[in-house]
């Protein structure tokens, strides 16, 4: 089905939109700040216009969208495809939305949920990166994947399948020890640079640990006995934390590559952690959406 | 050393006093909210005079202090007591201050620090607590312990001896989490009664799962599958926290009896999340102070 695509990659605090060449090649790029929550009720047909119109124009464009737009927040609730599934699960569930503006069809690509101990876990977005990143690795058909954020997920795939993931709010605690707790007394209000030596440490802490919940606690030890330079503490608390979710995911050098995808910004911190406890990581950038999307696509049934 | 003892509990952010007879005995407490964090500059006497000074009149009174009035942002610092140590040892290093106002001897109790896993770990006040605790429980010489708070600490008692103890941040999570969080939006804003059904299907969802950093995220998600009511979450997510502090210290049914120190309010949901577990539980309320300063007191050299 080679035609040209619009993807859209609708977050909660962002947009991020593509105009791809019947190729998959990115011709164009956008952003807007207008995420789901800075969208008003009703208003998601006008800000595709308003980010898009000219990429619309074209009734035989297809648009494409992945993320939280398909939340029940967002534009038309898409419901979540169980796990285990394969991308082709993910296209057979696409959700059709309609507008006044452009007679290009628009779809809103299903997130996914699994089940673990009895309690639900869910993803937007991040499932179409996964399925796009498996393209970009020369077709993969097994792996794990880390998405970092903040609420990073860790998946597995077997098969073309997408086994199971998990989440885990890395970021979110981070953001709200850095801001709010008593750790963050102790470190300098603006951010410094990353230490790598502090951060690897705190990985390293956390792998020892039994939770996170205890060794937060030796961010402020370390401070008070001064056995910590200020500068470094905010570091060593980010190792803390993405150690402790190696931990919790019982990452093993023996299971072999970790693929981490994001913007290197992200990305950075999780390869060095993986390294630093001797497992080989890889990256993916940003453009597995696209690739993720453009898959999506070629999968579709030629009627539509 | 049979005499009247004026006893201090000098925390951070309240000072509890009592007036002990020769026997130990209670004879009337106070309360003030001079915190140390609410304790202007060099005025740590003249709080202790505003709050107790008809106690202090008598010269033969002994003043005794536990809590972070020791600390560095205290009234006097007295350096850490390195674990193990036993009660003689803490005797050993009181630290004493001079005040104009009376003749009566005041003397600060050290808190303790021990070292795992290469990092610090400190606790003022809740030593005392301890040894006072185990003198309540029939000069007990061994035992497991908890302390609820907004940092709880869990030690081990073996021969008499503090033997070893951890920080668990998890009050402070806890708030962090209610307050700051993604979870607080599908919280009540107003903190409903404790939901004892949702609070122990937290602590065993917390003793299956890896993280805090993950099995927090349940909280979304068993709100966003409508699979426990709004009212019920914050009892859940007390449940999650508190069971992760159990996970981590892997309390077992085998090892016996834990004793839960503190008053009721803080006590009640650590015994509901180890009996829940199978693991006995007593408790020693408030009155544990009390002991172990009284206790310091009669350990205390005739010439003092």
């Amino acid at each position: 089905m080679a035609r040209t695509i619009v993807a859209i990659d609708w977050g909660t605090s962002a947009l991020r939109a593509a105009l791809l060449g019947e190729d998959g090649r990115v011709i164009e790029e956008r952003q807007s700040q207008r995420g789901i929550l800075n969208v008003p009720a009703g208003a998601f047909a006008e800000v595709l216009q308003i980010t898009c119109n000219d990429w619309l124009l074209d009734p035989d464009v297809l648009c494409l969208i992945s993320g939280m737009a398909g939340s029940r927040q967002g534009w038309r609730e898409a419901p979540y495809c169980p796990c285990p599934a394969a991308f082709d699960d993910l296209v057979a569930r696409l959700v059709w939305v309609e507008t006044d503006f452009t007679r290009a069809r628009i779809a809103i690509v299903p997130g996914m949920s699994c089940e673990r101990d009895g309690v639900p876990d869910v993803m937007r977005g991040e499932e179409v990166q996964i399925f796009g990143a498996l393209s970009l690795l020369g077709d993969a058909q097994q792996g794990r994947f880390v998405l970092p954020g903040t609420h990073s997920k860790w998946a597995r795939i077997e098969s073309g399948r997408l086994l199971a993931f998990t989440t885990f709010m890395t970021g979110e605690f981070y953001a709200l020890l850095r801001t709010y707790s008593i750790l963050s007394r102790t470190m300098p209000a603006d951010e410094p640079p990353l230490d790598t030596e502090a951060f690897t440490r705190g990985v390293a802490q956390a792998h020892t640990s039994g939770s996170i919940l205890s060794s937060a606690f030796s961010n402020r030890t370390l401070a008070l006995f001064q056995r910590m330079r200020e500068e470094a503490l905010s570091s060593y608390l980010s190792g803390l934390l993405i150690g402790e979710e190696l931990r919790a995911q019982q990452v093993d050098p023996a299971d072999g590559m970790v693929t981490v995808i994001g913007s290197q910004a992200l990305t950075l911190r999780y390869e060095l952690a993986l390294l630093s406890l001797g497992i080989p990581a890889r990256r993916v950038g940003g453009e597995a959406t696209w690739r993720g999307l453009w898959q999506v696509a070629q999968r579709m049934e030629p009627i539509e």
